[in-house]
């Protein structure tokens, strides 16, 4: 009998367990508004949906509601949170004291390949292009909110910032697409152009008014609306 | 019969579960450095030790591995974590940011009041009184810096701030004391003064050199050490 023998590098298994996949699963149907804020979460008719058991989905509910994700106790019912103006904000104004921090730290570097890139990413998409393909326009906006909090240097808050994005990415779902993309497509241009000219000053301006902006509409969004209902209207938009 | 009546209003009772009560008891034993970093974490002796049983045991054991408090996993064994330099350069280092951040912050309230209670917060400390009583000069000191982070007005910020406060509360037991309060008070009684003088620029100097030097303290302590073992040495001291 022969060996054998892989020359294919293989990239190594690292297991992942069954509540870690729960809370991806469900957090992705939350963010994505696949389950809608409010809506009652079964513990039973999960695990069976999910074909898993009981005890892993009740650690995922419980750790998404330490993030805040999902809302109640195990004795009352479990509900996707309805977010609130004052959490959004909070998510909104921590986010931008991180990102400005950023923007400091990335002209710091003073890595002019890094300001380059950063301050191009949007030189290629208009409006046209993105009412085509959203996706390619909202990488490049993770793309660059992702460079200015990376250039900190400090995974802690790199780990803080990424909680923050998810609960954008909520928001981003929350919204009318067309208000979104429109103001934020002109405000990223602005802003990668004073990037480009290495204006740190003008950059943090437009970058705490992008991000005010942004928070605004969410919460004028959510002043429009009466007894939570709103968002399974607006989403259909 | 008659019924009593009580007169005096009585604080409702909030209900705290078994498994927050063991995250607070083993995070302050922790903290305080009664369980010193790198001590095996056994299940069935906690529970034993604290006379509950050992679900709710398990439980904590695991929120305070994701907080990083412990290491480890279910299958190996748990143990308390060791800081290393990347972490306290991450949790000094995301600090500075909130803080800073949060000075700005204070100085925009424009209250004139909190200005000069943060400022003259170390007025009627000199080193004999914080050899005498250490713990008064250290709630001054948590007090000055909670001001700054509190002046954020957000609720998720300042979440994190407490969170990154507790590992500054531990660095501070790992290190030997005398170090930290000699530099500590003459950096907090010099910041106190400009802030007293309305001296945003200075104030922010200030800060970032304080955090930063403490930081440096902390880093230094480890370079010193060999095989992760000084840090039951040290607080001998």
């Amino acid at each position: 009998m022969q060996c054998v023998v892989y020359h294919i590098p293989m990239e190594r298994i690292r297991p992942v367990s069954v509540k870690q996949m729960i809370i991806e699963t469900l957090s992705k149907e939350i963010v994505t508004c696949k389950i809608l804020p409010g809506q009652v979460l079964n513990e039973r008719e999960l695990s069976l949906m999910l074909g898993v058991s009981r005890t892993p989905v009740r650690e995922a509910i419980q750790f998404l509601a330490t993030e805040g994700f999902i809302t109640g106790s195990e004795r009352k019912s479990w509900r996707v949170t309805v977010p609130d103006v004052n959490t959004i904000c909070d998510v909104f104004g921590f986010r931008r004291i991180i990102e400005l921090s950023g923007l400091d730290a990335l002209f710091q570097l003073n890595d002019d390949q890094l300001l380059d890139y950063a301050g191009s990413l949007f030189d290629d998409i208009n409006l046209d292009n993105v009412r085509q393909d959203r996706e390619s326009y909202l990488k490049r906006d993770r793309e660059l909110h992702r460079i200015f909090a990376n250039s900190l240097g400090n995974s802690r808050a790199m780990e803080t910032f990424n909680k923050l994005s998810v609960w954008v990415d909520w928001v981003r779902h929350l919204l009318p697409r067309n208000v979104i993309t429109q103001n934020g497509l002109i405000e990223h241009k602005n802003l990668c152009a004073a990037i480009r000219a290495r204006d740190l000053p003008e950059s943090k301006r437009l970058l705490a008014n992008h991000i005010s902006r942004a928070e605004q509409d969410f919460v004028n969004l959510m002043s429009k609306s009466k007894n939570n209902n709103f968002i399974a209207e607006e989403t259909v938009l």
